[in-house]
């Protein structure tokens, strides 16, 4: 395939909270796009998105859908990348995933382009897409490696419903104003929709994000300790987490403690790095109380980083509270990013 | 002073979220009470507050409201306690301060009962109330550390409004409601009401509870690194701490990651030191989902553990989700015990 000066592109789960983000951006970001398919599950086809002042059809995502789709982005849930990203790559298409289907899959580049943009050279056809949690956890942490080295991972998340998509949203709603009205709150979607108990998240935390595993570690928990090591090329990386969903609609926040190779670095140090940091946006002043929150973050592309702190008992140790929105790097714009990308360095073909 | 049969009991912030519970768990637990007086600030003297049926007058505190008084139980902020503590103490009364006043002062006991009750013997006349976020985790790590021996702590906090008071709450259903009904949210009193900016705690979170100190730290992060040491005897162990405050009314919930001295340890043999321990109750079933919850820890007064896990890539570390009702356990039922402690030890006289 030669560089062309436009693409056909294919949304898969062009209904849901992602693939209306991934639309906003494709705009937004004045995409070349030659030609839109809207694609989706056979329940929500049949609407109409507008997209550039024109109004799409969303059709059912078939194998045929892929014909002649040049760029295919699904965000429709593990089951139907599993089912219909190889039926888009065997038409001609990369595929850009942002489901864990293929994440830990050796032939398969995990990207996020601030860290490791030159896997995206080595694809065979499917990309995938970070989880939401990770992306910003390493596009903060790959500039300190880089300069100081990193030994040591351990993070606590405080993540937003909206990572459970839309219908979450709606539950964090309607049980705050149950609560609000001293109505009893119904829980049927949170922690995780296909799990057998659901408690409820307004005014509460859940310690729960995906499925447990047998180790007694959430699926999300593993996600993030996995996938880090592979975006890093860190094999040997120490990573531990602890996911708790809470109850605000947007933005992931993340407590990450690190331990850095060298002892000599200082809290000054860790901010020239950062200020410089593609992607990354420094707001941290104690005296002025400017710090990131999750509030402030919604609907903005970067990841913002505060709080950081040498440790007080350890001089390998640091501090540092990540936030962004997780919709926008955690998903949408991540994923179109890597679009850029594969575009920018002529990556698209095989 | 022999020992009484009862006594006289001074609560002192009586119309305070945590003087109302100490009157509470006072009724509950039979304490043994010969003349109850309930004293407060000025502004908010002349209320009547009913214990044991009966109907008191919440008198303004003086040196001289302390007269006759035998225990003296403090929860009206630190300039009170520094005001009036030395006045009880000089009347005969012994006080037990729940704010930071003198909690690192070498002279005064800080205690939480199931962990070094012993250093109530100690006192000359003040004994110190821990912050609430330290009693819920050393009470759960002591039995550990006392087991496997603990080299390191490394906690982020999930903390619940409740801990900035009753105007704190009401600020939190009244953000709630706004957002609900697409109004704007008005921020007066959180993060911290004497600090100069206030945000939005209401589907957000805020990395800033109490003042910022001079190294970045804010002073909640410093008094459960500091207050951590000095209950567990323990000035080399490694601590460190974020703490950030989330949209939930009660209960402070606490993701911990520790790392034992012992590298054989399991989750198994964890589990069993827990479920003996004093004041713990274990909650750690993921086949069943079984964990904590601040919701579900409402109202309760142990402390609840859950998410045991190994770390996976660190023979001596662990994570615990730890919550408990932090007016409760994290304030005044460690109060009331500690004054139950001194009079079954017959330690009341200096």
């Amino acid at each position: 395939m030669s560089q062309k000066s436009a693409y056909n592109v294919a949304v898969v789960g062009a209904t849901g909270a992602v693939g209306h983000k991934i639309l906003e951006l494709l705009q937004e970001k004045d995409f070349p796009i030659n030609k839109l398919k809207l694609l989706s599950s056979k329940r929500s086809a049949g609407s109409k998105q507008v997209f550039n002042q024109e109004e799409i059809m969303v059709e059912e995502a078939v194998p045929e859908s892929f014909e002649g789709v040049d760029i295919a982005l699904f965000s429709a849930g593990g089951s139907v990348s599993k089912k219909l990203a190889s039926e888009a790559v065997k038409r001609g298409a990369v595929v850009i995933d942002n489901t864990s289907a293929f994440r830990m899959d050796e032939s398969v580049p995990l990207v996020v382009p601030e860290v490791n943009k030159e896997d995206l050279k080595d694809h065979q056809g499917i990309i995938a897409n970070p989880n939401c949690s990770t992306i910003q956890m390493v596009a903060a942490l790959e500039p300190l490696k880089a300069k100081f080295g990193l030994r040591r991972i351990i993070v606590s998340t405080y993540q937003a419903v909206s990572g459970a998509g839309n219908e979450a949203c709606d539950e964090l709603a309607n049980q705050s104003q149950a609560y609000l009205s001293n109505e009893e709150m119904k829980a049927t979607i949170l922690p995780v929709k296909g799990d057998e108990n659901h408690f409820p998240i307004a005014f509460n935390a859940l310690p729960q994000i995906d499925l447990f595993q047998e180790n007694g570690y959430t699926f999300e928990e593993l996600k993030m300790i996995n996938e880090t090591k592979k975006i890093m090329h860190a094999p040997d990386l120490s990573v531990a987490a602890t996911c708790v969903r809470l109850p605000f609609f947007t933005s992931h926040a993340e407590s990450v403690y690190i331990e850095v190779e060298n002892e000599d670095v200082m809290v000054k140090d860790i901010w020239e790095v950062l200020q410089h940091a593609e992607g990354i946006v420094l707001q941290d002043n104690p005296k002025e109380q400017i710090y990131p929150t999750p509030l402030a973050a919604e609907g903005k592309q970067d990841v913002f980083v505060g709080r950081v702190r040498k440790d007080l008992d350890n001089k390998h140790g640091f501090h540092l509270w990540i936030v962004s929105d997780n919709l926008l790097k955690g998903a949408a714009w991540n994923t179109v990013q890597i679009a850029q990308e594969l575009i920018q360095n002529n990556w698209l073909q095989r």
